[in-house]
């Protein structure tokens, strides 16, 4: 219901032009919008989203501690040193074990803080609704179409809403450490479908080996039925040891992702997700704008409390208020 | 566009009346038709959320290994001592990291299979577009209107979406073990507010005393704006220690809550994030239904993948066609 000032026209062009000129500020302001979820973001993203689709989205998950964001740090310095320019997004759920990532974020921040060609934002859930997923993945298209040839996203959380952000990038990897080496038979179901390259990272401390053991068994010659074989790739992090070879298998995955009948289709799910996503969100969006007021939100929440109604069939009531089909 | 078979005039109403009675049969029944989010499952539970409201919901969150399902199968023990029946919803996000749970689950089937007073559940998720938190606030209330007079809600992950869950229950105790003492102190922010009692299992191993005056600083004196501080207790629970405690905790807060005034709040703060839930995946669902048909879908879809369309001017031509107010 609240209407927003009116764009003094050409603004919008201004800061699009801006921001596939690759200028940090503009890119900072269209995400702020982005994350705010402002009507002013969508005219951008419009504009921006057909000039997205050339940078390399590197997804990566793993446990708590497992060392994603000094990982994630030292794959940003070899693309830099590629001249590459690298965007960082760390997906920080508001979830109480996920602390440390947080801390890290922060070391990170000072190190890259003075080089132009690094964009780092942090991203945390508001709210029950979520949401997340869908702005994670408008800010990559935001840093996509600034001309960011590198983004990494980094979700330090193990749940579903973290699964699947990462799964929306071009290539997922997985950041394993030794501790824990008995649950990773358990593992087993789903871990492959998830990574598309494990790293065993702190694999110069003990039970490293045991637990690559159990790895290459999980992996061991298997291929997925895009016909990857995930490879797993052992690693030093803090020493940058291995992640030479991590960025190389990257590409590696990349290349065969292009040169697959199967990455089309990829593709196209990854598309249909979104597409899903944003519709149910803006479906919503618009049944709170129009048809369903807070005073009114109010009463039926009361009166769910209360078990005088049930949510089917308040439900039912807004939608046919809301004159769907 | 599917049309589903008419039941039987008369069936959904034998089919509530053996719910309510607390007949297992028709309970397992029930739940799975809504973890199938068959249309059926609709009617049912309208009749059925009105004799909701009697269970103590308690959720129990916190990182792999913590010892989450021990303490939950020693928890349904001792209410099963005081003859109370016990329900227990394990949710396992489709997640590589929570393996372990679901182990723990297989073996806690074993204890309480012969035993009639407890009924146990599984939920996993499906799909991209979560529905795991709707679907467990669904399968609580049949077993709150079956006259399981304690729900046990177990989530394994520690994203977003696990304490989501675990905050729709009466009552949610966070389970926490000695290890990773040096990440407690990052948890700060937030531990406080999803956790209203807190459980220090394996207090016998070392660092557990550390661990626990960390934990005691954080936590120490300071109360949240409803008035209660979350309490701290100390559990063996392979052992059972300290699990009678938990017990004598959670009801003091359920009576806590119960005479606070922002009891009556809370209560309708979950209503209001139960029914935006479902209003969202069911606007979505009608327009998948009615509007958006398969093959449309598929064409957005690679559209998209081609970049020769936005997902925000295709989002609103679907909201158009489907004639949304």
């Amino acid at each position: 219901m609240k209407k927003l000032p009116r764009a003094r026209s050409g603004h919008p062009n201004i800061l699009v032009e801006e921001v596939l000129r690759g200028d940090p500020r503009a890119v900072a302001r269209v995400i702020s919008q982005v994350e705010d979820d402002t009507q002013a973001a969508i005219p951008l993203l419009k504009e921006l989203f057909s000039r997205t689709g050339r940078s390399l989205v590197i997804g990566i998950t793993g446990p708590p501690g497992a060392g994603k964001s000094t990982l994630v740090d030292r794959l940003a310095g070899l693309y830099r040193k590629e001249d590459q320019r690298v965007g960082i997004i760390a997906v920080d759920p508001t979830s109480p074990f996920t602390g440390g990532a947080i801390l890290g974020d922060r070391i990170r921040m000072q190190v890259h803080a003075t080089d132009p060609g690094v964009f780092i934002r942090s991203m945390a859930t508001r709210g029950h609704l979520g949401g997340l997923a869908k702005a994670t993945q408008d800010v990559v298209s935001v840093l996509d179409a600034a001309g960011y040839q590198v983004v990494l996203v980094e979700t330090v959380g193990v749940g579903q809403d973290e699964v699947d952000i990462v799964r929306t990038a071009d290539v997922s990897v997985v950041v394993l450490m030794p501790d824990g080496g008995d649950d990773v038979q358990a593992m087993k179901a789903g871990l492959m479908e998830i990574g598309d390259l494990f790293v065993l990272n702190k694999s110069d401390k003990e039970g490293a080996e045991r637990f690559e053991r159990i790895l290459l068994a999980i992996l061991g010659g298997a291929s997925r039925k895009d016909g990857w074989s995930p490879r797993l790739v052992k690693t030093v992090a803090t020493q940058g040891e291995g992640v030479e070879e991590v960025k190389a298998r990257i590409e590696e995955y990349r290349r065969h992702l292009r040169e697959s009948p199967a990455a089309r289709q990829h593709g196209e799910e990854l598309a249909r997700g979104r597409l899903l996503q944003l519709l149910r969100d803006r479906l919503l969006g618009r049944v709170l704008e129009r048809v369903l007021d807070e005073a009114t939100l109010e009463r039926y929440s009361r009166s769910l409390a209360g078990r005088e109604s049930d949510p089917y069939t308040i439900t039912e009531q807004i939608m046919k208020k809301a004159g769907l089909k």
